[in-house]
């Protein structure tokens, strides 16, 4: 078994002004529907750190899309990508799952991998490192792949 | 070999208001390429029963999307996670596949599990329960898992 | 091991008409972010062929969406199944990953089959067969499936 223990930062949603669905319509929806961001699509390139400060290098990329399910919670669905392009590590890792934000850890699926992660599966367990309303939050992945080549 | 067999009620469009490109562009655009919702993309989160009786105790939730692909005829692609959290299992099976809703049953893919399905792996049979135009529908899933741990 | 080696054609950006955000506002948030379409998401089912003239017969259909995620270059995260229903070949393949356009080859993860690709994982690997602008471009996808039944 394989561990990687990451930290994803979230950026500002400024600069996640590149929401797929952020058109007067949907945004109309969803004030309707509650305070809770449901069914806002967010597509993300972000930055994933080892530890929680700002400046520290970056050992990956995080590339996907998530988006907000639920009216009466914060929650939601998530797939995306770990590009790894280092010299310690050059490869993929593919997740996909539930995000229930409001539990303070949650398994998501590691459903598979390239390079250095060839047929990874396993599970990258979810919380919330840092949270300052729905405007900035640092997602804390640890990962853990029981299946590797 | 680990069995469920869960229906999974989909609710009245109505109840779907928060589809997230539910923008008056994309409405254009459906009409325009006929009358299959091609490229409406459904954000849900909804109830699971065992039986198709409306007032069936939930047994789980599934979360995720779905979106029409074709011009020609009702066809989805769809991705979620199925969420249970009751005395009898805890944990969530991660689903993707093409929806051929054509076909009297189509299986797509179990790609990955949580808690009480750890590293799930297996096949989904989705058939259609009841369809009533595409303003309801339920869709029954019998999920087969061939790999647990 | 079983080795699959196909072309998929991307077609004419007008027949992608039926892109999920095709709206104004996203348009101009595209603008906004810079000329990498960051941020526009495609639904597509589109015909697979095992070479790149236009006119051989379709071996399988690739129903899916991608969307791009970058600010400084093209590049896509892409989720899809191939559908195979020929003499040959009945069955779903599921795959998922992120696409770096800049790189020559790329690999993304086949996480689930089904039918002749029962349980499937592996591989596939693009590359980009043909490229004019963003208007048309063909994939080539070379796929291994290490895990069969």
């Amino acid at each position: 078994m394989q561990e990687i223990h990451a930290l994803l930062p979230r950026h500002l949603i400024q600069r996640h002004q590149y929401v797929a669905n952020a058109t007067s319509a949907a945004a109309m929806n969803r004030t309707k529907l509650g305070d809770f961001k449901l069914g806002m699509l967010v597509v993300f390139d972000d930055p994933m750190t080892v530890d929680n400060h700002l400046l520290s290098p970056h050992v990956a990329r995080a590339q996907g899309f998530y988006f907000y399910d639920m009216k009466t919670t914060y929650n939601a669905w998530i797939a995306y990508t770990l590009i790894f392009n280092s010299t310690e590590h050059k490869g993929t890792i593919n997740i996909m799952g539930a995000d229930m934000m409001d539990e303070e850890t949650r398994d998501i699926s590691v459903v598979g991998g390239t390079g250095d992660f060839f047929m990874a599966r396993g599970i990258a367990t979810l919380s919330t490192d840092a949270f300052q309303g729905a405007d900035y939050f640092r997602l804390k992945m640890d990962i853990k792949l029981y299946e590797c080549y």
